[in-house]
C-alpha cells in the first residue's frame, strides 16, 4: 500500500425529498447564484423544489451551462457573480454544471487577470466561492470531490483543475429527481463511474487488498444494478444503488493508497475535445484499448477482476466481458460506431501530446505513440 | 435503501513517518494537550516524534488515560485545559485515549456544571476544542468519527456520546507505530473493528447492494490479513491493510443508508462495567449470541455472510465460522473462559437494561429478557 492523505469534507444528503433541506445548507444571509444547465430542471420540478427551499433568499439564476463546460460560458456566469456580489453558488444539474460552478468558485478569488492558467497551467487556487449542489445526473462523482473539467472549444481544448477548496459544502442526492433522464444520460453515467473505478483500480497489485474489493464493490453493483435501473427508470432501488456508486466511484476514497492510471481519460478528453463524442462514450471506446496495449503489465489485475467482478477467467475474457457489459447498456465501443476515423484521431492525439510531452497511465507507458496504438485498435 | 447524511471531515495522513506532517497539521501558535494512555509511546519512539513535530509550540502533558477511559480521569485532564489555556487537544495512542479527548474537547466548552449529562442524558454539544490523534492502536474506529465511550467505575456505568464537533481534524495513521504492541492488542483490534462491521451489516436486507459489498470487502480483509499480521507484527503489507480496515469500519461510510444493530456493543459495553473484560472481548461472547436468539429475522444476511465472506452455506454455518475465526485470533467466546457466571450476568443485565428501558438490535428485539437469554447461550 503507498502512504495517502485523504480528506472529503462534503456532506451528502441522500434520499427522497431531500432538496428541502437546502433551506438548512445555505447560509440564511447569502446572495446565491443559481447555476443550472439545459433548462430540463424547470420541467422536471427540481427548479421549483430549489427555489421554494431557498425561500426568501436573493437568487440570481445563470442557465445555459453546457456539456462540456465551455470556459467562456464560465467567465460570462462570473460577471453574473461580481455585478450581483454572490456570496453561494449551487449547482443543480450534472456533473457539467458542477464542473462549470468549480471553476467560476475558483476564478472569482483568483488575482490573476487570466483565470484560464488555473486550467492551462495548474495555477495555485488559494482560496473559493462556497459551492453546495443538487445532483440530478449520477455520473462523474464530481459531487463530491474538489476537481473540475472545463473546454475550450476555440482551441479544442479540455483541460482539468483540482483544489481542495472547491469540494461542494454539501450535495443533495434525491434519486426520485433523475427519474425523467433520457435512456441515454443513464447509460453514460453507469458507463463514467464504471471507468472512474477502473483508473483507480485497474493497474498493478500493491499489496492493498481493502482497496480492491471496495473498487470491485462498486465494479459488481454497476454491473447488478445498471442494466435494471435502465430497464426501469422509475424504480427506487436500482436507481438509488446507482446513484451512490457514482458518488464513491470518484470521491477519493477507493483510489487513497493504491497506483492510479487515468490514460482513458486523458486520451478521452481529447477525442471529445476533437470529435464531440460524449465524455462516456469517449471512455468506452479507450478503456479496452488501454487494456490491450498494457496486456502484460496489467495481467494480474485483469484476471483478479475478471474472476471476482464476472466469475470468469484470464485477462483477455475480462476485456471482452467489459466490451459485452458496455454493449449491454447500449454503449457503443469502437470509433467506426461513431464514424471517427481511427487513423485521423491517431495522427491528432499523437500529434498533440507529443506537444504537451504527455505520458499517461500508473508507469508512464502510455507515450504518444501508444495513444495513436490505442486508437488504430479501437477503429 | 434509507435516506441519510453522511460527512466526515477528519483528514487521514496514513503512511510511514507521517508523524513528521504534524507541524503542518496543528495551528503553530497552539498550546497543546499532548494526552496518551500507559505511557508505551515513550518507548517506542512515538512520544519522541511526536515532540519533535511539534517543535517550539508550548506542550502541556497528560498521561494515565486507562482503557475504558474513566470520567474522573477526563475530569483531571479538563483542569489541565482550564489552568494552561489549551487550544489544541492531541491524543496519541488508541481509542481509549482519543475517547477520552473528545469528551474533554466537548467538556471545555459545555456551559452545564455537571458534564456527565453529556453521557448520562445526551446533554446537545453545541462546541468543542479542535483535536488531533496519532493512532497507535488500530480498532475502534474513533481517529474518523464523532463518537466517544466514557466509563465511571463508580457506578459500574459506561456510556456514550456522539457530536459533529468532536470528529478529529487530522489522524496520523502510521502502521509502523503499531508493530511494538502486544498481540492481546492486536487480536482486540481485529475483533473490534470486525464486529463494527457487522454491527451495520448482519441485520436485513434493505436493498443496499453497493453498502453490503463494501461490508463484505472489509470482513473479507480481516479475514485475510488479521491472522499474517498476529503472525508476523513488523511485516508492513498486513498491518497496514489491518489499519486501513478498522478505520473504514466505524467512519460511518458503511452504514449509510442501512439498519443497524448495536445490540452486541450495548451488551458488550455492561460486560465490561460488569466484569472488567476488554471491550473487544465482550464482544465476541455476545456476537454469536445475539445471531443465535435472532436466527430467523438475521437468516437472509447470515446466509449472504456465510457465502460471501467465508464461501460457506447456511446462517448456522457462518456462525460457526465466525467463533472459529475469533478462536484462530486467540480470542475466547465463551463467558466461562473469563470465569464469568453467566446467570450472574443474565441477571445483572436484565435488571440494568429494564431499568433504563432499553431495547436494542435493528427491530428493537433485543429486550432486557433476550439479553438474559443470550448470556445463558453464551455460558
Amino acid at each position: 500500500m503507498q502512504d495517502f492523505t485523504y480528506r472529503n469534507p462534503t456532506q451528502i444528503c441522500f434520499g427522497r425529498g431531500s432538496i428541502q433541506q437546502l433551506d438548512a445548507l445555505v447560509p440564511k444571509d447569502a446572495v446565491v447564484l443559481l447555476a443550472y444547465g439545459g433548462g430540463s430542471i424547470k420541467h422536471n420540478g427540481v427548479y421549483d423544489a430549489v427555489l421554494r427551499a431557498l425561500g426568501p433568499r436573493q437568487v440570481v439564476e445563470f442557465g445555459g451551462i453546457e456539456p462540456n463546460p465551455e470556459f467562456e460560458t464560465c467567465l460570462c456566469a462570473l460577471e453574473a457573480v461580481r455585478a450581483n456580489q454572490v456570496s453561494f453558488l449551487l449547482a443543480v444539474g450534472g456533473g457539467s454544471v458542477l464542473d462549470a460552478v468549480k471553476f467560476i468558485a475558483a476564478a472569482a478569488h483568483f488575482k490573476d487577470p487570466e483565470p484560464w492558467t488555473i486550467l492551462s497551467r495548474h495555477a495555485p487556487v488559494r482560496s473559493a466561492l462556497p459551492l453546495g449542489a443538487v445532483l440530478t445526473l449520477p455520473a462523474t462523482g464530481s459531487e463530491s470531490n474538489g476537481n473540475a473539467v472545463i473546454s475550450r472549444r476555440a482551441t479544442s481544448e479540455k483541460l482539468y483543475f483540482g483544489s481542495e477548496h472547491v469540494y461542494p459544502v454539501f450535495s443533495i442526492l434525491d434519486p426520485e429527481t433523475t427519474y425523467s433522464l433520457p435512456a441515454k444520460q443513464v447509460r453514460n453515467g453507469i458507463v463514467d463511474a464504471f471507468v472512474h473505478v477502473h483508473e483507480q483500480y485497474l493497474t498493478y497489485p500493491d499489496d492493498a487488498p481493502l482497496q480492491d474489493r471496495l473498487a470491485e464493490s462498486i465494479l459488481q453493483t454497476l454491473v447488478e444494478v445498471g442494466p435494471s435501473t435502465l430497464a426501469a427508470p422509475r424504480e427506487y432501488g436500482p436507481r438509488a444503488s446507482f446513484m451512490w456508486c457514482a458518488t464513491l466511484a470518484l470521491n477519493g476514497l477507493i483510489g487513497a493508497g493504491v497506483p492510479e492510471d487515468w490514460a482513458t481519460h486523458m486520451i478521452g478528453h481529447e477525442l471529445t475535445a476533437f470529435y464531440g463524442i460524449d465524455h462516456a462514450e469517449s471512455l468506452a471506446v479507450v478503456l479496452p484499448g488501454v487494456w490491450a496495449v498494457e496486456l502484460e503489465a496489467k495481467r494480474a489485475k485483469l484476471e483478479q477482476y475478471g474472476k471476482r467482478v464476472f466469475g470468469i477467467d484470464g485477462a483477455e475474457a475480462a476485456i471482452g466481458a467489459t466490451e459485452r457489459f458496455f454493449r449491454s447498456l447500449d454503449m457503443p465501443v469502437r470509433l467506426a460506431d461513431y464514424g471517427i476515423d481511427a487513423e485521423d484521431a491517431a495522427r491528432k492525439l499523437q500529434a498533440r501530446f507529443a506537444e504537451r510531452k504527455d505520458a499517461f497511465g500508473e508507469r508512464g507507458a502510455i507515450t504518444p505513440e501508444r495513444t495513436a496504438e490505442i486508437l488504430r485498435l479501437r477503429a
